[in-house]
């Protein structure tokens, strides 16, 4: 066999075996993995692609990056229902020429940010690839009976919040599709999204967030998400949204980018409006930006402006 | 978006509402699903691709057959365990000029398996592929905590069993690769494989078996895995070997097939001697074919000549 199979399946072996939890009963080396969910717990699971030339490019991103941004993508959906991440699993296409070390960096990138939450890689699959690197992550995490955050719990008067800032990863993605040398910081969203899974867990423990998502879309998609499926509208204040800063020296990104750039993985939550929230929550800072409206409709309000917000879909690297 | 990803999306909703049970308390439609784990029993989990090209061909299955095995991986690999599958997520990646009426026919396939073992889709992740399609699937199951049948029980003495006929399904693989016309038939457990789930589970509930595997990869292959995982060897008695019948006039497939063929998606498993296994379990042919020895190794028996038994590798349709 052309693929390293062996010799991934091997690597992830031993640190699958170094890191087993207590709720990883078995796992990779069998038909299925068995994983305990804490008594008077529900199981969260969610599923991710990254696909190169759709979510990912070999020549932009470093392997250690894709590997982050992969399982970073699962465990932000674990954090947008408030829920803690228990196991990872990997399916992974690799084209025959792929060089050993761009798969031994990819797997350090992925199990690097897989032990910072104590996350098990406990199982997957692997092929060979008729085309470029093809990785589909699974992520179950569990959460208290009944308490998961979901979509459709936003109502009327709902205050609208956001984690951290807005637009840094479509920024820097605008500066990679421009041709200009990037140097990969740890510190960017881009390469390096930070999954907000303390922040999801605070929200739903404190019982402050009335509906939740994570941003990967974009705001005005994801925002869009909340409200239909919690049958109301929005307005956005525009003065009040947090734009992230990029580039040297480090200047705001457009309101354009924070209202439609996506992949900040940042969380976006409604509240009650006479609950207190606080304005930093586990370092990071949150933002009121909106309210939620009987009228259905997505708007934005500055000074007394008010405009129909476009919903722009987020296509990641598909047309560029 | 040139992707039929809403009608898609809206399309296996629909499916995944009528059917939600119980146990899925929240499917496709939020970050992430929530499943419902019976008290006192542990998830199960398994991915499997079926990569176009890889392990399937649009030229040679009907689409109806690719979504059928598909999910019928993943089911097997539940079997094989002795658990029970609650819920299915698909994460599929489509070609941009794929017809609808082929991904129409893939869900049905799917969907038409899923409901025969009352098994929810309840997410999973959609993207334009880069080239063919590309589809991973993760079934998540339960069973009683403890009790799973895993791949390392097998003992020296330990009676070797499988359940149907062998080298079907590579059988008809080899005249798909003749180029002969094949008519994929609804009994062809090549196009239209059935997990083993009823049998599975009674081998589990009446603690018959002490290791356990499904044959996706071929006996020799998947023999290999229940010694190498279990610290034993074995013995295949050969003129036991249940041969599978294939073409027109129906004819014993060879013992080669029988012995290196994948994807006949049946169980082997283990029992001890002493141990009295029916001869059919919910309508499933039980054969014994062969014994548990604490030498390494695998080998046949032929009358009085004992033989090594290679161990060759399933590779699918990657070098045809």
């Amino acid at each position: 066999v052309p693929l390293p199979e062996k010799a991934l399946i091997e690597e992830v072996r031993r640190f699958a075996r170094s890191r087993s939890t207590g709720n990883v009963r078995l796992g990779i080396g069998d038909d299925c993995a068995i994983i305990g969910i804490p008594p008077r717990h529900e199981a969260l699971v969610t599923t991710d692609f990254s696909l190169e030339g759709v979510h990912f490019r070999r020549q932009w991103h470093p392997p250690e990056s894709v590997g982050h941004r992969c399982l970073a993508r699962g465990l932000s959906d674990i954090a947008a229902m408030g829920g803690t991440p228990i196991a990872a699993f990997l399916s992974l296409a690799l084209p025959a020429r792929l060089p050993q070390s761009w798969v031994d960096r990819f797997i350090k990138g992925l199990l690097s940010l897989a032990k910072r939450y104590s996350v098990a890689l406990a199982g997957g699959d692997t092929a060979q690839s008729p085309a470029g690197v093809l990785a589909d992550i699974i992520v179950m995490g569990s959460v208290p009976k009944g308490t998961a955050v979901i979509r459709s719990g936003a109502r009327p008067g709902n205050a609208i919040y956001v984690t951290g800032a807005l637009g840094g990863s479509a920024a820097t993605l605008n500066l990679l599709r421009t041709k200009r040398k990037v140097v990969p910081s740890e510190t960017d969203r881009h390469f390096y999204p930070r999954p907000r899974l303390e922040v999801g867990r605070y929200l739903r423990e404190k019982h402050i967030a009335t509906a939740m998502i994570d941003l990967s879309d974009g705001l005005s998609t994801d925002l869009a998400h909340i409200c239909d499926e919690s049958s109301v509208g929005a307005e956005v204040e525009m003065p009040r949204l947090p734009l992230a800063s990029a580039g040297k020296p480090p200047t705001s990104v457009s309101v354009d980018l924070a209202l439609h750039g996506g992949e900040d993985y940042e969380l976006l939550f409604t509240a009650p409006a006479k609950t207190r929230v606080p304005s930093v929550i586990s370092g990071v800072p949150i933002t009121r930006i909106g309210t939620i409206t009987k009228v259905r409709g997505l708007f934005t309000r500055d000074a007394s402006r008010r405009t129909p917000l476009l919903v722009r879909g987020w296509e990641h690297f598909r047309r560029t």
